[in-house]
């Protein structure tokens, strides 16, 4: 997938979403079905909601001879347009046994032929946006279904493997640490309209940052351990009131994923669960412990300003990276008109931002640019810590 | 499986148990992994409990060559008896895609495989009775899974069809209702030793009945229709406090299974979504709108002790039939030693008693002392309604 | 008050009236307000309400020239009366301020002197089965004030004191404790019309009790400290499931008001906090801590047709003592027209009969045949135990 | 209080301490007791709560000759300062009854007269530091203190008034609104070290703001009523995702204190039920509905850099005015070390900033660097709307 600027739409949009039904290769028909916590959808709600918006927004209201596949289905994987009218509500996702797997791999065969119909013929500039829009949507579903499943395996007592070589697992090379130094002064961060980018990441503007320190390195799971053998769970001084909050309601002691067996740390990652690689840069946590980190560290998360400005001067792409800035629209953001519009702008209050990819990001589907945004508590995406200061 | 009395325990053992696979084969595998509502469990959930039931109290303690299937099932597959150590929360039941559904298959095979061995030889009156404890908590438990499984179903938007010839849509012949009228005096009532029956049906004893009418027919559709289009679920004088603060909290407004469609009230049964049969029992209520009903009608329902004593003089086993009697010890009753000791008595607290059979009910698996118990909301149970006054 | 029965309902009348202000006199103004839980109600509420009863049943549909006091008040301290409209959510009694106490006096006299005036004239018989409703309604609820202000005061981080000399610290000489042997038989309970009684407790009924046993002590804190430091609250057998969940999620382990300081247990009472007295019956105790202990004695609590019959033969008065009955209609139990029908009948779900009375029950207001009752888990009222068994 | 600059400290102390019994000298006692929702504190535990940051940071360790009030008071009125120990949930301060006002009051009295003592005698910087922080605590405090008695009173069913002459009712006269632009470029906001600041508002630093316009008028009670009539309640397109939810769970349709009278709409103020008057700047509203609003008028709110910059331009301090601003840290912010540090910093996640001032606020407390914060559904405080837009 990796040249997939060169390919055709139509080999495009194979591509994408021929990636999702890989990722769901290893799995159970079971594990399809399950909704453990509110934030995690059952994989064949993510493999036939990606589809519904191709047949929702490409092909009923564009291809006139379009048979619709199912018309509850609308109603059934509407996600949260509610322009597009009622749908299911989020937690009632996991009570739905129908339809089947087979049923929805039907669905998308169905959809997929008529919209490499639809592709035979050209299409116009207005197509090509939301075809665009579509296949980043599944990508985006792509990256949660890797979430989801590994939520939904991990928090298994029989802790099941997904696949022996996966993302998870990937081999991190020691680097030594340094600090990146950015000077004062005027800076311009934003998406232009060169390429395809999410309303939210647009438009180019300018930003004045003072003179800050910005880490070349992740935090690894050493660090971390630290942090937690010193206390760092118990200390109110480092956590925001409702972080502790948090902490205390739902007894949290570690990141997720982490369980002390026989009093030594193990990670569940994809291949099972392990005793705790040192030396690999800490996942899923929460905005909360990533902030209260830095606190006990004497440094701060960077602003999502720093960060992109820093960007080109550190590897990323790891750890989705916890961001001390809220999720709030750019200078002159709009809302599209319609459904599409609520794409994005809606969710701009109460959540973090969070720059950089993970391992679990399709390829192609990562620019510094590129703003995800999740709610203070959450942990379940692959998520990990680069520390700033300002000096 | 009629004449199981006279079958060896080895065949009723097998036919117990081919049973509850019978209830499963129209399911397709996603439905056997789902828990929409706390008090339903999954399919598969009910075909591992029962078979870790045998194992347990069983082949562990009793059967030396027993080799173990795996030892994480029993911390997954315990229900509720704190004895047996730790056990997943009831909620989370649904949030479990593993063990699959062919692993459950593999873990009933080897069960059974050793329970036909362990058979093979005589065993003593100890293991008669708990082999025919765990046969008749099988069998509670197929009745739950046809609840369970109608929930599942007939709460998906699709209104699945279960199969088109089952239980819930048996004919029931219109037959003329009249007033049985039981004179005052004392009676005896409860199970007695000369065959099997659960502790808390037990024992034999006298109670004392003032005069009472109760109605030979149950309360049909046509009837309860009428209490609702005259307003019975907008009048507060026909319900508990309790109900009508259950009523306004859940916005109920008719039985558990109708729907308004069109102006035209349907029902779902397991054949799928049909208007509604007017001269059908009514099923799927409350004990709280069972008693509002009561009220209504200017009449109230019988007592346990009242119902047992006129059930030889009328037609049950349709509907399990809500009573006005909480679910309280009889005389002289003792909760067992250890685990089976949990089996009935802790539950004897804020629940109310059902009596009859259902058409649910397997056969062979009912009797007049037979007594079944509910929280006063609960609806998915196939309960009805007959009336009873004091003259 | 002792001889209430000999006086004018006038003089009746006042008495009743007056004994409720006696109740409020230690009080500060700001004990009238709070509401520190959903079943405890502001002492002011209570004066309010209980006024509101007389204005609303009596003063209003019988005396002409009656002028309502303030109509915002009906809607104000209306309890749980539906018929008589909308009401302040029982929740939010503890978030008025208005009206004041004084306020609430003033309305208390105004009513007052309207029901004398209106008593100047004979009334006929259904008046003065309304006003002997009105003054034992007025009577409960100085009980419930009694519960109310303890726990207002009794979880005051400063425990301050109601007054010295109260009815929680009454002596209670030591008896030897000893069973009363009941023979089987039929028995009669109930109340019957010779005096004022509430429908709950009607008619007289017979009944049928097979052979017990009834102790003719109650538990004192000594007896239960020991089930307490035997590990009685740690042990689920002893335990219903309810009451196993409810014990668990509010961290429950001993009675209310009971306090370890310095490892020493302590008890508040009326006159504040001091170390627990031994031989002092055991008060303030769930029916699920009640029902616990019996099956940790070996022995149950007494049903409630066992406890009438038996009442006889024992001391009663101290603590109302809880039965392993289920607050139910007696045979032939008809609801009354229009409000005063809400009085008993919507409670009769959910709830367990308490029996006898307490230190806190207004004189010549208890008798064998009364029947209180709270949900399983209520603590507040002077509950206590008493054990039978079946023999 | 206008000249409390000019003061000494030890009248400055006098001044604000007596500020906040003026607010409470119209409340009956019983309206210092309650708390009617979670974020509504009683004004009695507001003047202790007050007085008790006095005695802990101040006299207990600075004044070796202090005695303290109640050892135990110090349990009770730590409101969320963890370093303090163990406090009172915040829930649990409208169960408290005791301590009386009147003891309160004694307690106001002994630290009032505690600290003139101390002040008689020079202080050092740190010391005037903290003199200043908690003098501008209670400041706070006393705004708070206002909010929570309208909420109160306004939330009763009689509808109380506080004093006819208020802070509410004050005439605004008629101005043409207008846009006011600023043009494109770097600006300093933040406040400096030349005055009393807190620490969230430091330290002076520079930005970048494109050229944007700001209304030069707060919207009035006329436009949000036409916002109301034209569906803007109705219409999800205006709303966040998490305003949406919040407005269909707590069945929002107007600000808070608007009722629908006869068909006309009212608002409560301190002086009562009254008709709406229109061009009064509409008053609590939420962020939520600030932003749905906005969106209405196809604009939106002014960042609070914006804000900032614009501020000389126009008038402002009758409402606290919502901005498009998370709350966040300033570049260089450092928490202080020990209970002093959680005064701000912890609540950085999760809140939307205000600016500006109120009519409810006391004089002197406001300046234009001044960041109040709320989370975005909160709409007690005297908020408004100002609109802005990027041009």
């Amino acid at each position: 997938m990796e040249n997939i600027q060169s390919m055709s739409y139509s080999q495009q949009y194979q591509s994408v979403r021929q990636h999702s039904i890989d990722i769901c290769q290893p799995l159970q028909k079971e594990d399809f079905v399950v909704q453990p916590i509110l934030d995690v959808s059952p994989p064949k709600w993510h493999l036939a909601h990606t589809t519904w918006f191709f047949e929702t927004f490409i092909l009923k209201p564009n291809m006139p001879t379009y048979v619709e596949f199912n018309p509850a289905y609308h109603f059934i994987f509407n996600s949260y347009y509610e322009t597009m009218g009622p749908r299911v509500r989020r937690i009632n996702r996991g009570a739905l046994s129908r339809p089947t797997v087979d049923e929805i791999m039907a669905y998308r065969n169905h959809v997929d032929d008529a919209v490499s119909l639809f592709l035979s013929d050209p299409i116009n500039e207005e197509l090509i946006e939301l075809l665009e829009i579509g296949m980043n949507h599944e990508q985006q579903h792509q990256e949660l279904m890797i979430y989801d499943i590994k939520y939904i395996l991990g928090n298994n007592p029989l802790f099941p493997v997904y696949k022996e070589q996966n993302v998870d697992d990937r081999e991190y090379p020691f680097i030594q640490n340094e600090a990146i130094i950015i000077p004062e002064g005027i800076y311009e961060i934003g998406k232009g309209n060169e390429s395809f980018g999410f309303d939210n990441e647009k438009k180019k503007h300018k930003i004045y940052l003072e003179k800050y320190a910005i880490d070349a390195q992740l935090i690894t799971n050493e660090a971390y351990l630290q942090f937690i053998l010193t206390g760092g769970y118990k200390d109110f001084r480092y956590w925001h009131s409702d972080a502790w909050e948090w902490l205390k309601t739902n007894d949290i002691q570690a990141p997720l994923y982490w369980h002390l067996v026989n009093d030594e740390w193990h990670e569940y990652t994809l291949s099972g669960l392990h005793p705790l690689i040192l030396n690999r840069p800490v996942c899923h946590i929460s905005f909360y412990e990533a902030s209260a980190f830095a606190a006990w560290a004497g440094m701060r998360l960077p602003t999502e300003e720093e960060w992109e400005i820093a960007s080109d001067k550190f590897n990323w792409g790891q750890r989705w990276e916890w961001t001390e800035s809220a999720y709030l629209p750019y200078p002159g953001f709009k809302k599209a008109e319609g459904a599409i519009g609520e794409y994005n702008g809606k969710f701009m209050v109460n959540q973090m931002v969070l720059r950089g990819a993970s391992v679990a990001t399709p390829a192609g589907h990562s620019r510094k640019t590129y703003r995800n945004f999740f709610q203070a508590e959450i942990r379940h995406p692959f998520s990990g810590i680069r520390l700033a200061q300002t000096i």
